[in-house]
């Protein structure tokens, strides 16, 4: 499949590294067509790898991964907007405001969400958020953990969620794992989980943990 | 020991009925002094039990459950201000807005939370928040899942939190379940999981479940 990766930190790169080694084809988008994480990521794969602008790389895209900084997500997509059609955005940011130190607080929250404003945006592309309540090397490899913890998934449209739990299978994450929250609403939920993952994270000092339902 | 209970809804009568079973002396602490939800638990536990006003309880006791609706603990607390002095204060509540429906949003979160609201308007007083990331059946008998799962402590004061472990202990928590995560602003943490925890209840249809934190 034809992927496009939108940001260049570590969640962009392990999420992109993990693609091209399940076999996709991933163009890397940034905001500048030549940024150097971006480059060097595509001699690392040259044969499934390249990169370009955002707008590039939705263009090329099947499917695109929101990993931007939340702060930047909207002014990346809008980038990338006319290329964006009816293709499934999986969003795995988080709209973390880091300007008053740490931890940072949501620059949405409560009554809104990041994912919803996402999906309000383009109306017609079908975002499904998930994979944000953890750190990224778990996202792609959920059997670090030996013990089963599961992931999250909120969106308006039933085939995209059903196509994004495909993906999620191949990333190592298994039916049992998943859990449907329903509608791009729900994000809420899962956004506002992240000051409680930065107080474990600060608590334990470690961040290679996921939480799992009991019950 | 001597314990007040304020609020009589399900969260204060589950937790007063388990603090009568593990030997304490429990006055349930209401707005009127002849709530009939108090009046009945009297009844129940003629031995271990009374009722009162916020005020009277708070002035019996030595620790004080706040188990009122979040939306309206400060008022209740102030209502017993004089006589919470140093007191410890266990808040299991949650700042939860129903006016709009479901599901709630936070009337309080992000930059601010509760349990810092209350321990900013009694500052004698020693705030510890606790027990309020589960339904009421879990916090006093967390057996009742197979699994272990976790429960979480923010407060400035160390030896209240020593306390309240204490506490926990006696309502069927081990040590390892207990997770300190810090000073009372981190209370944000647990209260901004209530989002996810009401999408959890809305997706799966069952309140009786808990998180464990796996690493």
């Amino acid at each position: 499949m034809k992927i496009a990766v939108l940001g260049t930190g570590n969640v962009g790169m392990t999420i992109g590294a993990k693609l091209v080694e399940t076999g996709h084809q991933v163009m890397m988008g940034s905001r500048t067509a030549d940024n150097e994480k971006a480059v060097s990521f595509s001699k690392r794969f040259p044969d499934r790898a390249s990169h370009g602008t955002f707008s590039d790389a939705a263009a090329f895209a099947e499917l695109i991964f929101n990993c931007t900084a939340g702060i930047g997500s909207l002014e990346a997509l809008q980038q990338a907007g006319p290329s964006l059609g009816n293709k499934i955005i999986i969003d795995v940011s988080n709209p973390l405001d880091f300007s008053q130190g740490m931890p940072p607080t949501l620059t949405i929250s409560n009554t809104d969400s990041l994912g919803e404003q996402i999906q309000k945006t383009f109306p017609s592309s079908r975002v499904v958020k998930t994979l944000n309540t953890m750190w990224c090397g778990l996202m792609v490899n959920p059997g670090l953990l030996k013990e089963e913890h599961n992931v999250f998934l909120s969106g308006n449209d039933a085939s995209a969620k059903e196509s994004v739990k495909k993906l999620l299978y191949t990333f190592g994450w298994k039916e049992s794992q998943i859990i449907d929250l329903g509608d791009i609403s729900t994000a809420r939920g899962t956004e506002m989980y992240l000051p409680l993952w930065l107080r474990i994270y600060s608590a334990t000092s470690n961040g290679a943990f996921n939480i799992r339902i009991v019950s």
